[in-house]
This record gives C-alpha cells, sequence and structure tokens, in this order.
C-alpha cells in the first residue's frame, strides 16, 4: 500500500503539513489581547504595576507552608504524592464545607464541591459543561475579563446586563434573560472585579427571585469575599438559590495564588458532569499542593491570618483613594470599595484608555483599561486599578504618575 | 419591566430550572465508564490491583522533596507563591530541555515548551487546539484509555490503526491518513500504554516518512520512556518530525504524579495556540508544585534515580511475567515488555474480559478490560495489567487469584 501510494503519486512532497488548517474553529477565533501586548513592554523594575490582580506577597505564609511540607511528606509521602480522586483530597474539602458554616451559615455538602486548579479552572469546567456554540451567557456590565477569555474559546455570544453601585440592575436583568434565554448568569457579588462594588443583601433577593422564574443557572464567582474591610463578610447566592447556583471559589486571594487551588460547587443536577469533565482535564489538581494547603489550614488560625490580609488591603485602599482625591483633576468618578482589590475609575469622556495606557508605560505605571472587561466596546474611558499589589508609598507615587499621564493625555485630547 | 412581567404572567412558578436542558452537546454524550463503576466495588484492602498505572509509592523521594520545599519557601516563597507565567517556570522547562539534549541528543527550546497539570492536561489541550466536532483522529489500535476519555468531549471520530509488536502498521497507516483524512495521529511509542510494546527504530522512521505526506499533526505520548529496563531509552519522534510532532512529557513517573506536572512541546506554527488555550484554562500550573520539583532535580542525580525505578520495576516486571508463565493455562499470548509498566494479554476468543473483572473482584485482584482501549467495541478477550504498582510477592498471589478466575471463566464459557 505504501508502495503504491508512492509509486502512483510520483514525486512526494517532504513536508505536507498546512498547520493552520488543522486548528479548531473554537482557538482560530481567539486573538491575541491587544493589552497584554502593551503590557509586554512594561518590564522595567521601575514600573508601578496597578494592573494584574496579584496579592502582595508581604502576606504569603512561607514560613507556614514549609512545615505544612515537611509535615505531609513526612507522615504521608505515599499518599501525598499519588494519583488522588478528582474530587480533591475530602479532608480539605470538609475545611471549605466548615468555613461556609461559620462564614454564611450555610451547609454546602462535601459531595457537592469539586477541587480546581484555581477559580480559573472553575470557570473553564464551567464553559465545558454548558457551553455549546452560539449559546447566550449573560454577564455583569463590565465584568472579569479572566472569565470572558475563558469562556470565549466556547464560542458564546454575551448579553451584558448593567451593573449599579448596589448590584445588577433589576429590571434590565429580567429584559435579558427573557430575551436572550441565556444559559448561565456569571456574577462576581462580593468586591467585583473590576469595580469593586458589592451587591446589596436586598439585590441579591431581588435577582435571585428573577433568576429563579427563568431556566438559567446563576454563576457566582466569588474569589474575594474574605477581604472585607473592617471584618465584613457578605453572603454567598448559595444561600438564596441552593439549586440554581454554582458557586466558586479560591485560595488565591486568602492564601496564595502560586499553589493554583480554588473549588467549585454545584448542586447534585450538574455535579456529576463536572467530576467527568475534571478527570478528562486533568485527572485532579496537584494533590501535592492540595495536601499542603490542608496541613497548613489545620495548623493556621484562619481568622487571624484573614484580619492581617484585611487589615493590609484595606489600608493600602485607603492610600490609593486618598491619592488619587489628591492627584486626580475634577470630573473623576471612582468607586469606594469595601474589601477587594479594585478600585474602578470613570475619566472625561475624551479619555481613550487603551492609548492612555501605552502613555502610562512611559510614564512608569500601569493599569487595565476598560474595554478589557466589556465584549461590546464599552469602557472606553473607564479604567481598573489594583492597589493589592503595591505598598502605600510605591500607591502614592504611581498614583502622582498616572494622574500626570491623565492629565497631559486630556491636554491633547482638546 | 420586572413588575410589568410578574403582572402579566399571574403566578410565577418557583423553579423554572431544567438543568439537563443546559448542558452542552459535549457532555450530554459523556457516559459514566462500565469499568469505573464496576472498580468502585474493589475497595477491599485485600484487593490486588493490576488496574491502575500507578507507581510503587517506594519510589517516591518524599524526604528530598522536604529539603526542595523548604529551599524554595525559605527562599523565593514571595515568587514561588504568587501568580506565574502560563508557560511554565524557566528553569523547570530549561531541566527538561537538558534533559531531552543528554538522553535523545536532541535541542528542544525553551520556547516550544509548555509545563502543564500532568500530560493528561496537554491531551485536554491538544483537543482544544485542533478538534472540531466530527474532526478525525487516528489513534493506535489499541490505545490508552484517558486519551479516548480526554479526546471523547471534544466529539471526533476514530480511526484506529493496527498495532503490531513493532510498531504500528504501516501499510494501514498510510491507508487510514489518506482515507480519512485524520487531523491527528495520537502515538505512544515507548512501552506503550495499554501494550507494552515498543516502535522499533525502523517503525519509527518508517512512520514518519508516511506522516510527512499527509496533512496531519503526530501526538507522541511519553510517559514511560524513562522507564526502560536495564538502561534503555529509546527515542522521540521529534528526532524525525520536529515541526509535524507535538511531544508530551510527564513527570508522574520518574517523580511523583501527585506533582501533577508534565509538559507539551509543540512546533512553532501551533506552539502560540497552546499559550492561549492554558491561559484560559487555568493561568498556570502550580507554581509551587513547579518550583519544588525544579529544586529537588536540581539537587538529585536524577540518573541514579531512574536506575533505582528501572530495576524495580524491571523486577516487578519480571516477576509478573513467571507468575504468568506458572499459572495461567495453555492459550495465553501475553507481550513481554523492555520497560514501562503494562502487560497486554490476549486470552482465547470465549473470554469476555468486563465479565471476567467483575468475577475478579470477587477473587481480590483488578485489571482493566481490553473494550477500554479501543473505540470500536474490540479488546473483548483482551486484558492490562499493570505490574508497577505492587511488590513481587503480591504480583505472585494477585496473579495466581487471577489465573484461577480465568480458568473459571473458562469452564464456564465451554
Amino acid at each position: 500500500m505504501l508502495n503504491a501510494r508512492l509509486s502512483a503519486g510520483g514525486i512526494v512532497a517532504r513536508m505536507s503539513l498546512d498547520a493552520p488548517s488543522l486548528i479548531a474553529t473554537r482557538m482560530r477565533m481567539m486573538r491575541p489581547s491587544l493589552v497584554r501586548e502593551l503590557l509586554k513592554r512594561a518590564t522595567s523594575p521601575n514600573i508601578i504595576s496597578f494592573a494584574g490582580g496579584l496579592p502582595n506577597p508581604k502576606f504569603f505564609p512561607n514560613m507556614s507552608l514549609i512545615d505544612a511540607s515537611t509535615d505531609v511528606l513526612a507522615n504521608d509521602g505515599g499518599s501525598v504524592l499519588q494519583y488522588a480522586v478528582s474530587e480533591g483530597h475530602p479532608g480539605l474539602r470538609e475545611w471549605i464545607a466548615e468555613r461556609y458554616r461559620v462564614r454564611f451559615g450555610l451547609d454546602v455538602p462535601v459531595s457537592n464541591m469539586l477541587i480546581t486548579t484555581g477559580s480559573q479552572q472553575g470557570i473553564d469546567l464551567i464553559g465545558k459543561v454548558f457551553i455549546d456554540p452560539g449559546d447566550m451567557i449573560a454577564i455583569e456590565r463590565p465584568g472579569y475579563q479572566g472569565m470572558l477569555h475563558a469562556l470565549s474559546v466556547y464560542q458564546p455570544q454575551w448579553a451584558g446586563v448593567t451593573l449599579n453601585e448596589d448590584g445588577l440592575d433589576l429590571a434590565h436583568l429580567d429584559r435579558v434573560l427573557t430575551e436572550s434565554k441565556a444559559k448561565l448568569l456569571m456574577v462576581c457579588p462580593n468586591y467585583q472585579n473590576p469595580s469593586g462594588i458589592t451587591y446589596t443583601e436586598a439585590n441579591r433577593a431581588a435577582v435571585a427571585e428573577i433568576v429563579k422564574r427563568h431556566n438559567v443557572m446563576l454563576v457566582e464567582d466569588d474569589p474575594y469575599s474574605e477581604l472585607g474591610f473592617g471584618g465584613k463578610s457578605p453572603t454567598s447566592f448559595r444561600k438564596f438559590l441552593p439549586e440554581q447556583c454554582i458557586a466558586l471559589g479560591s485560595f488565591s486571594k486568602l492564601v496564595a495564588p502560586g499553589m493554583r487551588i480554588g473549588w467549585l460547587i454545584a448542586p447534585n443536577s450538574v455535579y456529576e458532569r463536572f467530576v467527568i469533565a475534571k478527570q478528562g482535564t486533568d485527572f485532579h489538581t496537584s494533590n501535592f499542593a492540595q495536601r499542603v494547603l490542608h496541613s497548613y489550614l489545620k495548623a493556621t488560625d484562619i481568622n487571624e491570618h484573614v484580619a492581617l490580609i484585611q487589615n493590609g488591603y484595606a489600608t493600602q485602599c485607603a492610600a490609593m483613594l486618598k491619592a488619587i482625591d489628591r492627584y486626580f483633576p475634577a470630573g473623576t468618578h471612582i468607586t469606594r470599595p469595601d474589601g477587594g482589590m479594585f478600585i474602578w475609575m470613570t475619566l472625561p469622556d475624551e479619555v481613550d484608555s487603551v492609548k492612555l495606557l501605552d502613555e502610562a508605560i512611559d510614564a512608569g505605571v500601569t493599569f487595565l483599561p476598560g474595554p478589557t472587561f466589556y465584549t461590546d466596546g464599552g469602557g472606553k474611558n473607564q479604567l481598573r486599578l489594583s492597589y493589592s499589589q503595591s505598598d502605600e508609598d510605591k500607591i502614592d507615587e504611581g498614583i502622582q504618575r498616572l494622574a500626570a499621564v491623565v492629565m497631559r493625555h486630556l491636554d491633547a485630547a482638546e
């Protein structure tokens, strides 16, 4: 057969590969992000970054994690380093369930919980389990850019729901769900990314009542709720919608993102689908990282650690608000968060925040431009500022730099 | 708007959720595996498992990993525990590149390498990047069941290529690639899962010549090549097809699967697509696990460790071969591997290996039935036996139990 083909075909080309023709439709649609390309220029050590949502490394429990690593490897290495169940380490899942009980008074069965490689993987698994090409997803406007990126590969259509300072715009939500027949409603109710706002209790209750009338699954992305300033602890949509809500959580902000450990809680009606999807995706999240984290959590007074990081980010947030009030021109609107990592800034209409980022990098400061957080080209004059990564003096210096760039930008736009 | 709907609609149903209707087509097709359900019964501590491809935990370097964890957390905790680049830790990628140089004389640019959450995630990313529903994948017959599971979610069609003891059947390969127009050819050339066979050098060269004449990407899954008995080190298809081969590797068998660290090497023509896919999937593989592993590898004489595990598995393999020769009836055909973890057994035609597993669990021994490794219902009278997990006495006892079950099964079938 091989010889037959060779003689029939005459001279055979040495390389018949046309690699782009092999790429799946879903990946052909993915474009490199302009903002990511811009930020690649921002490599100077003098740059002050308000761009990424990175925790301040001074809060990482390095030394306690040495103890935890030693504990699990010395006492149970044969199991810690072996393959493990796809659902995740049972002890870690019990710890998370207990935390829901203590913080929210919510009973979350361990059998509805799946450990994920950060909550980012939770988002990806939601796309895998729910989204056929062309399916509609309702999303906050503005919404988390990493979620937009992760779900885009599943080729959905987007329906934005207006976000107000107290939560979702209820009339708009009902209209969007009715008209779009969205399968999923993606929300980040606590210290929202990118706006920093938190849904009020009344807004949540009203959102839940609307959701109950539609054939839609609410997805609560909640990486920030432990970061409430002054000990605040906002609730979970599981309180209102235990059977119609998938809750995502993460240790990235509570302990450290480099562990890559998050979780997903799904109602019985869909949980098993997630376990099957997780098996195929990577068998399970690093068992070593899960076990080390669990040993750390068992040995730690987590409330003390939470108080430490809450106070730290409250101080950093206050420093940024003060610097903005001092250096920025009139006509600047900002949110004033109660927790989390982000301030959302709206500048005069003539500002082009992507162009502004280009100019800001030259001045030694970065942020994320507004359009990153919209699926429909909104946010031109908006930007997200993260105060999580820098100490107070850097924050003051960075905001001063940025204000100067904004004023030059506004002068040039006139 | 909300009120208008409420009054117009009269009494509103409390729960409009129809969860199954929300599930994506790709996940609706996934069925729970019969074999997995059977194995859930196999929970007794007396059971001897030849089912999973689990490493023997006595080879795990627990104590060295304590040193490595202490090293990276004490000296660079702020970076180890922070978010990191999607491509993976540069030092670890350099270590892997150096290993390709030393073992194979191959130059693998670090810029073509991506760290994955085990090579299982590499397989999933390949599905994400390449497979549209209905696309054709050529695969070894029999082929790795975890690959079939991971890729099935992308809804491909399968074209099996006959596997002989020296590698792929060349005439069949050429015919399958010509007729199927497969996008991908999935191979496991070293100590293949499930058969244990290794492609000869001549077979690889001939496979490569055929592949070059087709618009197909060869995917080399290679988790076992460090496990060659007597220091054997078979090569990589990158030697023959640097631009038409994606190579997957893993530390699961070399160090420990609980770390969940593998890698993917892709040619320039497609590499960037994998980085974009990885970003959306989980940002990056656990940086903590990557950094601990890299510190361990730097401090370890890896060749000494490789010799230890090669000798260990060679001993376990010899014990299983000897026990099979001793206890099994005439008419049993087995492969006799040079490395890896698996022996592939073909029993008389009347054996039903799925039914046999059910009976074997009652007798205290497990394996994986042949049909698990075929997309077309083949393998009824075949089974995969893993000798990796058990010491010699357990292997002898388990094979004795299994032989008794087989003989009863054959008697009943007569």
